[in-house]
């Protein structure tokens, strides 16, 4: 097998590749990010590059057009280096950097962590889970022979002995000690970890003037491992201030859109475990090396890092074998995780940073879960709550402070944006509000960072999909009325469509459009989820009018319309007033995680208190799912309000 | 810079080396074991080898006759590569394998584990540092969540709950567990760490059937890092058997003779630290290879490791800088380690596996005195113990149940054999008594492994030393009297010596005999003991007849004479049934520290303990120090006994 140039534009990037590899697995080894969404099945069409110099070999892919295939455009999962290629990534084949606007909730976040820290028990809930101490230590004395440890130790115990009912020193730590103690007039700054209750001195540097710490403060991750997509906030531990964020696609996905595709995957290849687990911590690690040059921060200044995922990521991010979990009956590795370090997990940040992981539920509602519940105080409220978390899976839970049931539904990652073809995460051009008015045919929207739109993330679907279903160009089935008065209804390819933003408007080549096929995937993402909420409710014997508060999270958007998430179906149909869009909590839950003890305290707890109900053996689930497969359902009486407007309209 | 090849022989181990490197630099860096006390200096002649081909450079060394010079000998730390060379390494250069042939102190070591153990509280002495444990885990239930690792928790707790107050499992624990659980019937072995109460899974195997398991035993070390020569012993774990043991002179030496000169090394070069811990790892890993090979272990077998060093040591092996040892105030930076890990120790052995250093007590009375008043139960005695353990440095405790007083100071290695011209360390070949008849002028002699002799032990040391005191072959100020009527007395290359074995009637090229210069060694050596130990007395206000015990300890050999001790002055002159000899107390104690968590709590308390002088701050060491300079003593009526003897003879 030979080997061939392949240069990547406009990244500029030129490497050797073996022939016979697929573009995508060359652009992968690579670092070009190249959308993808099947796994290199050839069936998503995200991956569409064109070839400007040179002959790929493969199979052209069914997704391209006769036109497309003449310009040079192939599937970079299907075509094959066989001759020195020039590859152009498209911007809208880029994968990108899902680069988070503004800090997702994060008022409540700092909110919650107050409230987090003033119930706490001695004040002890603001113990991040790492943190830079500055100490004076006691110089050694003639005649004494305490050794410089435990000078140190005696130190830490005045200045924070009631936080700590033990202290441990680090090999590292202790090597650094002798020096740094007698270089700055024994003045040093510990970072000292919390490991379950165990402070461990992990890092120890000469002590910095107070500016200086200012100029280089000490920061901590909060990283929501989504299935679809990752998210990484950094946090500066001394102010708890939020200092910026990122997300990326997991790489993962290249391996399957699904935990279970994931969990195959990782049965099925010898080294299938340890392609996942170095996909997820790639990513992360790409988020972690974008916020550390966006805030020149050096990776070591990182001293701690908080994970949340579900159970199957968690497991898949430690390098821990999922495939129990798909295996009668049906249990995972670990749901608990000790902390961690930076190093052995695989983290790009300080290796003897401690690193913590939400524990998990059960085998399909994870740390995410708790994590949500933990940042949005569910379990502190008198109030009945229906909590819905939507990702790729969606995960439900209902109770209030006395007790709490939980169970997961296979969604999709649709109102991610993922799998659509002008899906997005919420990210900058993204159509976060959609309006049509059928009478002028205008689309009204509004995108994230006011930018040109570049496609529609969760919140601009579920208005999308209840506008068109109010304006009758689909009908309750979802399709698409191919007799509708107007331009936007059109079939591209053989697909019907409805045509968002027309491309020459905002100087894009192509439009913006949503096909009955998006249409169908969304309605089947906000089928599994009402159907799982419906079996919840229906084994507690509750009818949803009882819900008095429904908290929605997830990666949607900076907003969500609540009536038109009840207009489709997504949510139940209760008084407006009481639905609220609580954006990603599993990253605000790791936030708190990472800041207070208190949290993680409760986390634990949490996790060990739901109650899980395991949808696939209840009976009438699937009855339920395909009852839901409808907008706003089958059952209309179940959606009075909903029926009412539509009647109105009729 | 070129290179040329050199190849060493008898082992024929043959390499490319840069031209300007010593033979000594080569072959160490070769793994070939070249004698050298002198750090290379050129200065104790010790690494005489043999060219036979090829013309190397440097200088030939005032060491060498002219014979030697034209047989090709040359200093191998002198001599420099400049051309392809054949090296024959003679078998006095060959450092050689220091095997320990008999288990030193090893039915005391029994005893006192039998004692502890006895004595703890609630069972707990015998937690080894590690253990297998055979587990049989709950198999999971459908309907229940919890996953592997809490079943794990589980079955360690019903098993071993008693002794651990919590559990912890390592992340390569987590991966193992779900395969190795599934495929042995939830059936496995947790390789379980004791770190400091906490029962931490550093490993877990497949269940092994319990004849599988006799065959393929968890081991520990037991290592007892000295300043010359380092000790390490194979334990079962399981049986706490005795299985093998190794020896081998520290490579540190090549960088000093004594703790004081490292530290100049440490500080003197840039990557000095670095040196040192490479070479004292890089013996005790020879030693542990040369384990693992005689005893066809796996190295991932070896699961725990105790180790004893001086505080010098301690930190060189682990590379903290000591610096602070030798400044004012003298404090070392640690004196109580944290259970550390094989890997990050740098032990080849499981890098997982738990490494427990012995607490040290000052800067100069380190874990190995420590671990001999453990193991010698001083502190357990109401009986007032002198305890003098004699490696490079002299470290004396005095003391009984209720209190302890210890003290160092530098005796030199000479009683360990280095530093004179056949002394050696207490293996085979090794002179271990000697007598001497002037009258029939016949030496008498036993050698350790009834082997040809090589050179003196310790024990054999003091026995020539008394026995050409009584002889009056030497005076009192340890000068041979050129007139005595002997062929043994002579001047070899104008240095007096007595012979004590005629090369000829052994089969040897070489005669064996000690040196005026030598005896000076052995002099000053024991002169220092002897005036530290004085000194602790005078402090304390008590005189020498008061002490109900001496202990005395270290590498001597398998023997010593009381008698031939108190002659000398090494030992204070008390009835002779109150001598003993202990062996190496301090491999002693770290076998206890490896076997039983009742030892190492204990060796916590009594580094706490024990009071420590600082000999170099009080008035009159140096007194004591100079009127010691004699055999025994200048004053001699310290001495009635031995004054009486000398007097019968004269």
């Amino acid at each position: 097998m030979g080997s061939h140039i392949v240069v990547f534009q406009p990244d500029g990037v030129c490497l050797e590749a073996d022939s016979g590899a697929t573009i995508l697995e060359v652009a992968t080894g690579a670092g070009v990010a190249i959308d993808s969404a099947c796994g290199g099945q050839g069936a998503c069409g995200r991956c569409k590059v064109v070839v400007s110099l040179g002959r790929p070999g493969g199979r052209p892919g069914d997704q391209l057009s006769t036109e497309e295939i003449q310009q040079g455009v192939v599937l970079a999962c299907q075509a094959t280096v066989e001759d020195d290629l020039v590859v152009e990534v498209p911007s809208e084949a880029q994968r990108g950097d899902l680069r988070i606007l503004a800090e997702t909730a994060g008022g409540a976040t700092s909110a919650r962590l107050a409230q987090l820290e003033a119930e706490a028990a001695g004040g002890e809930a603001a113990i991040p889970l790492a943190q830079r101490i500055p100490l004076h230590l006691e110089p050694p004395r003639f005649g004494r022979q305490e050794g410089d440890a435990e000078h140190l130790v005696e130190a830490l115990r005045d200045r924070c002995g009631e936080w700590f009912s033990e202290f441990a020193i680090d090999l590292a730590a202790l090597r650094a000690l002798p020096e740094a103690a007698r270089e700055c007039g024994w003045q040093v700054d510990a970072v000292l970890g919390d490991f379950d209750g165990v402070g461990r001195v992990v890092g120890l540097l000469p002590s910095a003037e107070p500016h200086t710490r200012g100029g280089a403060p000490s920061c901590g991750l909060a990283v929501d491992i989504g299935t679809t997509t990752i998210v990484v906030h950094l946090v500066d531990l001394a102010t708890t201030g939020f200092v910026g964020a990122c997300a990326y696609l997991n790489d993962q996905v290249s391996y399957g859109e699904d935990v279970i595709s994931r969990i195959i995957h990782a049965q099925e290849h010898g080294d299938g475990l340890a392609q996942l687990r170095e996909a997820v911590l790639g990513t992360i690690n790409r988020c972690v090396a974008s916020l550390v040059e966006g805030h020149h921060i050096g990776r070591d200044q990182i001293i701690a890092a908080a994970c949340v995922g579900n159970t199957v990521m968690t497991h898949l991010a430690l390098g821990i074998d999922p495939a129990a979990i798909r295996r009668e009956p049906y249990v995972p590795a670990v749901r608990c995780l000790p902390v961690l370090r930076g190093g052995e997990v695989g983290l790009q940040i300080n290796p003897a940073a401690p690193v913590y992981f939400a524990p998990c539920v059960s085998s399909y509602v994870g740390g995410d879960v708790t994590a949500g519940v933990l940042a949005t105080a569910v379990a502190d409220s008198p109030r009945l709550t229906l909590f819905i978390d939507l990702g790729t899976n969606g995960e439900i839970v209902v109770g209030q402070r006395d007790w709490l049931m939980c169970c997961s539904c296979s969604a999709g990652p649709a109102f991610e944006g993922s799998g659509l073809e002008y899906g997005m995460y919420a990210t900058l051009g993204a159509m976060e509000r959609i309006s049509y008015d059928p009478a002028s045919d205008r689309v009204g929207y509004q995108t994230i960072g006011d930018a040109a739109p570049r496609g529609i993330c969760g919140s601009g679907l579920v208005d999308a999909l209840a506008e068109l279903l109010r304006a009758g160009v689909i009908d309750r089935s979802g399709q698409i009325n191919p007799g509708f008065p107007s331009p936007r209804v059109r079939v591209r390819n053989g697909r019907p469509e409805f045509v968002l933003v027309w491309g020459e408007e905002v100087g894009r080549e192509h439009d913006i459009s949503l096909g009955e096929d998006d249409i169908q995937n969304l309605v089947r993402s906000k089928a599994a989820v009402y159907a799982g909420m419906a079996t919840l409710l229906d084994t507690l014997g509750l009818p949803a009018s009882r819900i008095e508060q429904v908290l929605l999270a997830g990666g949607f958007g900076n907003y969500i319309d609540a009536e038109n998430a009840v207009t489709i179906g997504l949510l139940p149909d209760v008084p407006l007033d009481r639905i609220h869009f609580v954006g990603n909590t599993a990253v605000a839950g790791a936030r708190l995680a990472l800041l207070a003890r208190e949290a993680r305290r409760r986390a634990e707890a949490l996790a060990a208190r739901m109650t899980n109900l395991e949808l696939s053996i209840i009976p009438g689930y699937m009855d339920r799912y395909v009852s839901s497969l409808f907008l706003p359902h089958t059952d209309l009486s179940l959606f009075p309000s909903v029926a009412r407007r539509i009647e109105l309209r009729a």
